[in-house]
């Protein structure tokens, strides 16, 4: 399976002209949609974003991942291996997190070029052929390289809103498993306690609640915690303990 | 075929982690999203929705639905048998009306659960992997169960907006063949009279049509409904005669 | 492989609906979405889009192609084949561009009819089964026809915004190959020169480069262009030399 993590939406030009390179290169294999709107030109949130959701995918799953502000500078092109999945994609530390949490991660810097390459868009010309190649079961030209540098001294749990979904509730790059099970934060100027689930909290009350991928997930019950409490992607969230 | 009908939009990480869950336990079966933009929070408007669109499917279709304000609660879980279509999801109300029309419907209770079940997700943990079985041809652990009695008081057409397309044509939880074909409508304080479709109305001019799932449906002729008239799910609609 | 190129979004029901039309009637075929959300209501804008776009796709590719403001009325329904890929979508100048760029360009006029049509979605009801029929090889019953007048007087590069993405970069329906490489252009009252790629401007910076698809496309550097220029499709764009 392959799996698409971007910043591009669904609807524009970008993700389907990647998946038709996709099905020519690896045909029937499937792809999945997985995040279409990760936070644009900074990928930071988007490496805590994607180490909360890739351990529940199986061994062998190739994870093609476009946050890639740099695009046509000189930032290198990677293919991380960890824990047995695959995350291809540019060297600007999206894959920072999830490596550091892998109990067994190798990094490689991506050598292959294809005959024609875009300034603009590597995930359609560089990333996807690579991709479909790992999908295929293939070794694309890499070489091994030592781990990225970038994000290295980034916190094991990032004590930020790194997504806000449609409904307005908003992830952060907390793990719940890190914080006390009674544990209150603040954020957006208001104190936030824990509930298990929405239907836990009265209509309109904002909370705090470990999400289906155990990310401390900030929300209101019926209503949305974004403007109810000015959460965006980067806001601060402090844990009192 | 498994059809996906949810408020999660598709951009965010909801629907993928579904299709990541039917790609693996079912492999093979195509997945088709009909509609990721359903009105949320409510599943009186989706009831209807989901009503209008499901004929159009052969049987054996499996419709997997998750409009689920009251997930983590202690709603029940259904698989509905209604012509040979299966429906997946909470019991709240969303397959009240797609059973009521049906000339055989046959409800049941989904007792399987699955070893971990996230406290927000059911679509993911409970539900997907129902349907999977379902379009597998198996038979998932259910009781047979008496018919839901959530929404046994709504009325068989809903004279209100259930839909806002992005173009902004207005749909209502109206059948075309329940109104006299000349019927006049009123909404947003406007009157309203049929027309065939949009290039029978003049430039700007708001009408009503019968949609191409049998709706009632309030449109402007190159333009927007839902501005022009102030419509949106919930807006009442009256049938003048 | 079938590639969809509507105006429809992809969240509501619309694309989805085409979309079993074509698993049931093209089983295995792969079915891309390139473009949900081209301009609409205005064919002349997607014609230079899809131009741009058809070429990276290979022979035999079918493209449905659904930006249909006069669905309901007397537009014929048609089947251009050019440079061996085929189009099927509305008469109204849609293919007008890209039959004009192929060596060889056979126009066909869809006679075929489903036994039921409804006035307003004819990508599901035509456009989709004749789509079916051509991925699977087969010939849809059409007759030969001169090409469409409609768009034969369009230029063949368009100074206008063609497309905003959601990075609010703005394309035009200029090739860059058809200006000199150092051209300066005028958008929004703003003198734009040319970068190779986004990281050669500073952060903020407005300019113009040639996309991965040889269109002139306008981007400020870490900005969105639409908001900072005042672009949207439409928008003229002069070409100073």
């Amino acid at each position: 399976m392959i799996v698409l993590f971007t910043d591009f939406g669904l609807e524009g030009p970008y993700v389907g002209q990647m998946k038709a390179v996709l099905h020519r290169q690896a045909p029937g294999v499937p792809v999945v949609d997985l995040i279409a709107d990760a936070p644009p030109f900074d990928p930071m949130a988007p490496a805590y974003l994607l180490a909360a959701y890739a351990p529940a995918f199986e061994a062998s799953t190739v994870f093609l991942c476009v946050v890639d502000p740099g695009v046509g500078g000189d930032r290198a092109a990677l293919a991380v291996e960890a824990d047995g999945r695959w995350f291809v994609g540019p060297d600007n530390g999206l894959f920072q997190i999830v490596a550091r949490r892998a109990e067994t991660a190798r990094w490689h810097e991506i050598t292959w070029r294809p005959q024609s390459l875009s300034a603009s868009f590597h995930g359609r010309d560089l990333f996807a052929p690579v991709a479909a190649q790992l999908a295929r079961g293939e070794a694309p030209e890499t070489k091994n390289s030592p781990a990225s540098p970038i994000g290295t001294d980034w916190p094991d749990d990032l004590p930020r809103i790194v997504y806000v979904d449609r409904f307005g509730n908003a992830m952060t790059g907390l793990r719940a498993a890190s914080l006390a099970p009674d544990a209150v934060l603040e954020a957006g100027g208001e104190r936030l306690t824990r509930r298990r689930t929405f239907s836990d909290a009265a209509a309109g009350e904002a909370f705090w609640y470990e999400n289906a991928n155990g990310l401390v997930e900030i929300a209101v019950n019926r209503g949305r915690a974004d403007v109810t409490l000015g959460l965006s992607p980067g806001t601060p969230v402090a844990v009192l303990g």
